[in-house]
């Protein structure tokens, strides 16, 4: 999308034809600023510092990652160990896996002089496809808009998000935002409640900035107030991303999307998922007990960064000396809370059957 | 209770006899600071700006403001603009009303000679009697938490809790952590999950510094963290405050509150509200739809106050310019989530019923 004028993806290939550029998202909102990543290893600390956040583009980075430890050495053990490299940067994004499986199984074959060439066309690819995904979920989240749109003539349409599942965690639209910037782009009048998201304030920081610079009115919010919204009916529907969605429906995303999901179900408010198809694991089903849950560090948590008055990026600690904390990065939603899925396949029930049904060469028996 | 080894109380009559003391809790948790109120419109300001807060002091702050009022004029006219100067600082807070009621009814009978002497005489009842409710609290509520940890000897109850109801919201012991620190101090092994509550983050600078000080374990997790460590069974209960409860016993608390009694309900965790009688507004039945909730300033969400590496108090930035921002001060919890009341006369039901068989002198018909 734009930025300060200018179409940007949040991933490209350098003028150069090997290096790759990324936005990095550590300095938002504060900072707008670009870097070159050269080395496997600096796709994988990209990853890792969260430089690049979001499962699309985690996905993206890490192919991309391959593709450069190809270009500098195309061997079997190159490639190899970017794949052990890369993979264990973000244990929870399935679609580092995904991405990183779809490399070797394209680059595996092939002999080392014709790895390099392939790792960025299949990395160019997967780009394309994330990009393909979110339009098509994009079109297809704005059918529910415009239905409730109707239902309220004239009326703004009031839609909370937690977390960024904007442009900024994808190639480009998002997933949650696709809808969205659809919508606003068609005419139809969209309000979007913004959860700060803490411990790492992505919501204010990634999805209040994207929304600002696409010109869509939005409110930024401390976690804790949804359920308040809700109750006094300020919430027309809800739409959030996912990091990785399990073979019955249950959504594991952003910590504090389970309790959103409460609120509106509680509310009798729709809570919809933003689910590209590659975020789903067959191979987990009760997604509570069986995805195993990152803890980040405790700095997230007792320290904050933000702009002084005078312009200053600053740190500054808001936790007493002494106490412990703890960084649980992600929740799980049981699959009876989300009112359905906005797949690129259409909207389905978060369910087993309705997703084994809309993606039957993936699901299992 | 005690800090760097001496007791204190949250407000104290000074040695002169008229001036009253307090502790500016907007310094927390960085920097331990007592103030001097001298007026009424001193004691208005801190109310105001949160120097003081949580229901029960800010009522007795209020109950003293009148006194400092009485100290300079005792006249009618006095009397009269003192209250209505000290009931719109916070409208949300009942005690605050409640306190300021008493002092008129006190005062108003007797001869403008006498007045500032029972000032004084009934806001140090009005601070005494908070004291004695908090500890009877404190005995009921370890009821509920000695139970627990009989049921799984030789472990740590966990107990969950939101926002600042400790000694620092009241004039000692506090409502939520009395039965905390009876427990502890009974040598029940407890650890405390305090939500940092965004976004003042009294639960990070009030809560964490309070059980630090007092030597009790505790964790400061985000807001957000809750649910995800209900669906995993690392909560025994929760225990929050409340700055109003209605006849029925829908709670009004710190924005917030309703998500996580939503989570203790989907995952079967116990919910309680200490709830000092002074608290219950029998003049409200439907807490959702009669409870007025404050909306305070855009700063408290936009920016941050912390400490920095080298020792400053610095305020961040931490939303984009351009962004708009809300600030709900508080939520509605239906009573139907809150598993029992821990009042001053024992737990009871969160039911129209049950509250009025306690406290069969205050209840309506």
């Amino acid at each position: 999308m734009n930025v300060n004028g200018h179409h940007y993806r949040t991933i490209w290939l350098n003028d150069d034809g090997w290096s790759v550029g990324i936005i990095d998202q550590t300095r938002f909102p504060h900072l707008f600023e670009t870097v070159t990543l050269a080395t496997a290893g600096e796709a994988a600390t990209a990853i890792r510092d969260m430089l690049v956040r979001g499962a699309p583009l985690i996905g993206v980075t890490a192919a991309y990652g391959v593709a450069l430890a190809m270009h500098e050495d195309a061997s079997d053990a190159a490639l190899d160990s970017a794949y052990e490299l890369l993979v264990k940067t973000r244990p929870t994004a399935i679609n580092l896996k995904w991405a990183l499986d779809e490399m070797m199984r394209s680059l595996k074959p092939l002999p080392p002089a014709a790895r390099a060439e392939a790792a960025y066309r299949r990395a160019a690819e997967i780009a394309d496809e994330d990009v393909a995904i979110n339009q098509a979920i994009g079109r297809n989240g704005f059918g529910i808009i415009k239905k409730i749109a109707a239902a309220k003539p004239g009326k703004t349409v009031n839609i909370l998000t937690h977390c960024n599942a904007g442009w900024l965690a994808t190639v480009d639209w998002g997933t949650a935002t696709a809808p969205i910037y659809t919508a606003h782009d068609a005419g139809i009048p969209v309000h979007v409640w913004v959860d700060e998201t803490r411990p790492r304030n992505q919501g204010a920081s990634l999805t209040a900035w994207e929304l600002l610079h696409h010109g869509v009115p939005h409110t930024v919010i401390p976690d804790n107030t949804g359920g308040h919204l809700m109750q006094h009916g300020l919430v027309d529907l809800a739409i959030v991303g996912t990091d990785r969605t399990t073979a019955q429906g249950d959504v594991c995303n952003k910590i504090g999307t389970y309790l959103k999901a409460l609120a509106a179900h509680d509310n009798g408010v729709p809570f919809y998922v933003a689910l590209p198809s590659p975020t789903i694991d067959f191979n987990v089903v009760d997604g509570v007990k069986e995805i195993p849950i990152e803890q980040r560090g405790g700095q997230e948590v007792s320290h904050m960064t933000g702009r002084t008055g005078d312009g200053r990026i600053e740190t500054v600690e808001i936790v007493p000396r002494g106490s412990q904390v703890a960084n649980y990065a992600f929740d799980v939603t049981p699959a009876r809370y989300v009112t359905g899925l906005i797949t690129e396949r259409g909207v389905i029930a978060a369910n087993r059957a309705a997703i084994a049904k809309a993606f039957p060469e993936r699901a299992k028996a």
